[in-house]
Order: C-alpha cells, then structure tokens, then sequence
C-alpha cells in the first residue's frame, strides 16, 4: 500500500512472474486439494492419504523454489523477505495461497477478453471468491486440529464449514467454537481476514445498488425540471 | 452487473416482461402464502393443507412456463440459462422469489406516480422489503426442515424467526441454530444474502443521515464566512 | 425520506412545536424515569412505585394531547397519521421517544451557540445518543418482560443492560437472551433501530478519521511535487 | 471534532508535548508491560510482581506529571478539564493510553522520512494498532477481573483474548464472555471503542481495494471509446 511509487522490478523478475503465473496458480489448485484429502480420509484408506500427503510437500516445495527465484531475480537480497512481506506469509502458511490466486485468476479472466464486470463487481468477485476459499483452507484447519480434542465441540468437516460461514458473516453462533490453542489462532486470523473481505463485499455491493437506482432515475425525464 | 451494455431484449420479451409483470408478484404471494400454510398447518389438518401443496406446485408450474417463455422469446437458446442465471436460481430455489418481487412492488408503485421518494429511501426500502421477505421464506425452510430433527433447538415457528432475525443482523446468540445439514445449508444462504441486504440499508441510512445534516447546515447563514 | 419538497406546514403548527419542544424534551425525561422506577422498585416499595405510575401515565397523556394538537393545527386530517408516521409511532411506543428528544436536544444547543460540533461529530452525537437511550428503554422493557419468566436468563437489571449492549453492537454473545415473545419482539426493535444508527457511527467515525488523515497530509509540503 | 478552529496552543505547551512525547510512549509501554506481568503472574512470585507494581504506579504518576504540566502550561486553568476530555479519561483510565501511543509512534516514524504510506494505510494501520493494543489491555483487565470469579467462563489468560477477539470483530460466540459488572464495564468499553476503530479498518480497507480495482482499470487502454 506504499504511496511512493515503487521502483519497477527487474525485467527478468516480471518474465518469471507470467510464466509461472499459471503453474502456480495450478500447485496452488493441488496443494488445496491435497490437504483436504490427507485430512479428511482417515489415516489408513491407503494409499490416497499418503499420495496427498506426498503432493502437499512437493507443491510447497514449488512454492520455495518459485520463492527463491523471485529472491535472486528481484536484486533485492534479504530485503526482499521483509518488501514482499506477503508473499512471505503465504510461504510460510500455504493455507493462504488463495490470497495470490484469486488475483491470478481475475487478472488471466480479464486477458482472454471476457465481457468484462464493473468495478464493483469485480472487487465482489475478488473478496468473494478469496474469503470462500480461505474460509474454506481455514475450515480444513481447524477440522484438522479439532477433532481429536477431548472436549471440542467442532466434530465433524460440516460442523467446520458452518463455524468458518459463522465467522466469516460475524454471526457467531457460538453452538462450535474451535476449544485448542492452535484452532483459535487459525479463527483469530479467519475474523482478521475474512472480516476485511467482507467488509470489502457489503460495501461494494451496497454502492452497486445505490449506482442502479440512481441510473434508473436518470433514465426517466425530470418531472421537477 | 456487466459494465458492457446488454444488447436490447426483443420487444416480445419485453412486451412479455410486462404483462406478466404482476400475475408473477401475485403468483409470488400465492406461492410464499401456500407454502406457509403448508409448513405451519399439521399433516392432519385437511383440506388446507392440501390445497397448499396444490397451489405451491401449481405456482411453481407458472414459474416455469414463465421462464420457458422468456427463454423461447430471448433468442438466445440454452445460453439464456447462464446469463439470467438469477432467474434460473429463483426457479430452482423459489423461496428466492421475493428478490424478483419487491423491484416489481417498487417499479409498480412508482408508474403510480406516488410522492417519490428520495435514492436512499428506495434503496433501503428495496434492501429492507427484500431482507425481511427471504427472512420470512428462511423462517419457514428452517423450521420445515428443522423442528423433527430428534436434537433441534429450533421447534417453534417462532424460534426460527427470532433465529432469522438475529442472523440477518449478525447479531447471533446461539440459544437456538440449525442443527442438521440441510438447515444450516439454508442458514449459509440466509447469511450471504441477507447480510449485503443489510448492508445495503445501513450504508444507505448512514448516508442519508450525513445529507440531512449538511442540508441543515446550509439553511442557516455561514457564521464564519 | 420524501424526495418532494413537503408542502410547509402552517405558521401556528411550527409556532406550537417551537413552544411545546422543551416541555415535550422534560415530559420525555420524566416518562422515561418514571418506567425505570415503576420497572426497578419491587411492587410493594411504596409510595415510588405509585408516584411512577401516575407520571408515566401523566406524561402519556402529554403526549397525546401534543399529538392532536398538531394533528388539529396541520389542516391534514385523518391522513396526518400516515404522513408523520413516526410520531404515530412514538405515540403508541413512548419509548421510541428518545428519537425525538436527541434531536430537540442537538437542535437546542445549536441555537445557544455552543461551539459548533463537525457534520461527522453530529451525526456521532445524534445516532450515539439516541442508540444509548433506546438501548436503556430496550433494557428496562425487556427486564420488565422477561425477570418473571419461568426459563428466563435474563433475570437482572443488570442482565437486560449487558444483554442490550451486546445486541446493539450486533457481537450477540447469546449468554443471556430473551426466551418470551414479547421480550423477543423488543429484541427485535431493539436490532432493528439500532443496527441503523450504530451504523451510521461507525459511518462517520470512519469518514472523520480519514478527513482527519488527510488535512494532515495537507499541512505537509507536497514532497512528490 | 470541533469545526471551529482551535486557538493555537501556547508556544511553551507546544514544545512540552514535543520533547514529552517519546518518553511518554516508553512510559506508556512500560506502563503495560508492568500491568501485564502484575496480572499474569502469581502473587508470590517474587520479586517480579512487586516489581510490576512498582513500575505501574510510577509511570502513572509520571502521567500526572506530565497532565498537570499540561493544564498549567495551556492557560486553560479548569476548562482544561473538560476541553481535553480525552485526555483527562486516558490519565483516569490509564490502559486507554494505546489510544495515544499510537498516534505518536505514527508521527515519529513519519518524522523519520520512512516511505510513506498510503492514506487509507495510515488509517489501517492507526486503527488496527489501536484495536490491537486496546485489545490486549481489555484482555488483560478481565482476566485480571473475572478468573477468580466463582461462575467465571474466563479463566485462563488465553480465554480472555480469545473472547477479546470474538468482540472486537463482533463476532461474539458466547463460549466465554465476563460474567462480574466490572468485567462486563471493561467489554462494554471494548465493544464502544473497538467497533469503531474496526470501522475504521474495514471501511478504509474497502476504499483501498476499489481504488487499487480502479487504477488498474485506467491502466489498460479503453476498450469501449
């Protein structure tokens, strides 16, 4: 969100980046899907828990190596980890890809020369789509760290689909609440995310309605000219 | 909410449009009326509860000849599915219905020539009708689905309204939720509908609020000219 | 909310509202702790409980004779309780008042030329003060509906307070909540209205908070010239 | 929020606050960090706890010092009281000083010449670091009020920040929330003070990404000329 217009990346580094827009929005794709499967199929349903287990560690290892190029190509040494501080997290924490790849996404969409969306509609689209997939990577988690606690409420996947739509909407119902230390850090950041997303969808969506009704006025003549 | 101009519909599909205009808003009342008395009336009670389910589906039938309809006169084929894929929703899901009828309520009442009311004032008079007609449709399902559940916390027609209340403002106390799958999978869309809904009237009214007070600041004379 | 400028009212009617507007603001005040000591002080705790009664029930009698008054003086007839429907409103739930008072209140201080508040300072003031009061209202009906309900959590004063705050900052924990319909109903209100109103301060908060940022940044010499 | 410019304070007042204003964010973080450990370790555990103790009452007198230095140096005498309020309730209520530390951490690294941030930036992250700060001083107050309560949800420190999250983002589960008066006071004040500065965050956040939506539109060449 700097102000001060950033110097432009080297030509090598931007390269790098459309060529492995694509790919890597596709590991992004596995990586999703391999953590559900290691987490959702018991540990013994042989051998599909262990192919995802092996397609988790070896898309995050495309995600280290994608890393490291952008490191040496940027010419930015060390101050690259703190610059791209973003992009650091999404590393370190996988589970937040779906930040960068709703961006890939909208941005190939808007190439191929869709009809394009209004303004509003495409922050919808973005905050939309990104909120429903990190509430989606955070329900995984929180499944994922709950259920074997000894006197959590969260049990089942769909009970951590409907605390993550709870959340993300600030009703809290409270009836599951993640009960450990690491499930609420993951709700922590689900409300700190989700929350801005969504703010970011009522508040576009309410602008959209007010340009509608106020388009329909100006199609109809004055009649208190 | 393309930002490209639609071409224009051909003048059948808008004379079409027209004339069913209001046998549909009343085809929507019968519909929201029938399935009520459905849902609130016991199995036993006869014969109302029977003509309810009669005039649900024959409501339902007139939606669908509606929809065929407009997709013969569109022109557009089996594409017509994809681009009002809101209508195509409301026909799969008609509890949704009430978006399609307030605009038509609104449109009416302003050809009346009424006294016209100001943008915010039909924007939330659009969001509020809309909010509150799918909490009610929402009231309903959920306590349809609901109240049989052998561990539900919402028996009562009136639990499931004070339950979609307290959803639609994001208040949530979770004395009493939806508790099987289906139930919460209506709750999920109360939530995503109902809260830009809200939005909607918040922001408007926040606004409209921000007008009359500068409007009064500019009657009286500058002090500090 | 009418975007048609209203015809004005008669010169006697805003004589009569300009005369009657603080003895209207003290008969608010007065009914309103006249509830509080009829709802607070058990039966027996006489003679306050008595004194309450007579003046919550004195100062009603205010108020309807105010309202056909104006009703008299407005020249409209049967329709002025359609067009100032709000005061309908008031009338028949006097404590909705504090609508009303909050702004006599701004008005009154505006016009001793107090040191004039900012449009966003206003707006906080109004919709903050009037949130408080109609929360207190909303307490004091719900603790007179709910104390004596055999299943009730609500069942201190205490209780309705910490209950209303949570509702009107839509966090809704759900520790205590209303279990009878009329206290449900209150709840209801108690939603609606104030959602609006919190809402447009947080709105202004808001919008002060970034005006503020930005006089900042014009203060500074422009460094990016 | 006063519209009418402030007269300039005193030269003398201007240059306390400038040479006061570091030492008194050191103060401010010493200020917590002693509460924070008087709190959150055991009464026993000499001598950190006296220690803590120590350290709280110091730097609140050096508060006082700097308050009454203030009052005398603005010429204000008793008005300074009630003209800066907000000061006034930050020495009464010394764990509201995150509100103040803030705005000086912002200014001195602005002073700094560091990149500047963007203007929604800025209002991010005042209010953010604000909530945040706010956040953990309400934690630490209830845990400190409520883990020796005989009903008590809270009773580890993690309890309260995790309910202080739950508030802060309204989303409020209920699973744990204050249950003595002083401890609902604090998260009352929490609720008052956090919503707004979320408000803040989220409004401004929105306003960010429609802008960065928009500058991305004006970059491509026009389509539709």
């Amino acid at each position: 969100m700097s102000a001060r217009p950033a110097p432009a990346p080297p030509a090598r580094l931007t390269r790098w980046e459309q060529r492995t827009e694509v790919p890597l929005f596709a590991a992004g794709l596995i990586f999703l899907t391999g953590y559900a499967v290691r987490v959702l199929t018991p540990h013994e349903a042989e051998p599909w828990n262990d192919i995802a287990l092996i397609l988790v560690w070896s898309t995050w290892l495309l995600f280290l190596v994608d890393y490291g190029a952008r490191l040496r190509l940027s010419g930015l040494g060390p101050r690259f980890v703190r610059v791209h501080w973003l992009d650091t997290l999404v590393l370190l924490l996988p589970l937040l890809r779906p930040l960068r790849m709703v961006q890939v996404y909208l941005a190939v969409q808007r190439r191929r020369d869709r009809p394009r969306l209004s303004l509003y509609a495409r922050v919808i689209a973005y905050a939309g789509l990104t909120a429903g997939l990190l509430g989606f990577a955070a329900s995984l988690a929180v499944y994922h760290l709950e259920h074997t606690a000894p006197d959590a409420s969260i049990r089942t996947f769909g009970d951590a689909v409907w605390w993550a739509c709870a959340t993300l909407t600030t009703v809290g119902y409270g009836d599951v609440a993640p009960v450990t230390f690491w499930g609420r850090a993951v709700a922590v950041g689900l409300m700190a995310g989700g929350l801005a997303l969504l703010g970011a969808v009522t508040g576009s969506f309410s602008s959209w309605l007010i340009q509608v009704f106020t388009r329909e006025d100006e199609k109809r003549p004055p009649e208190r000219g």
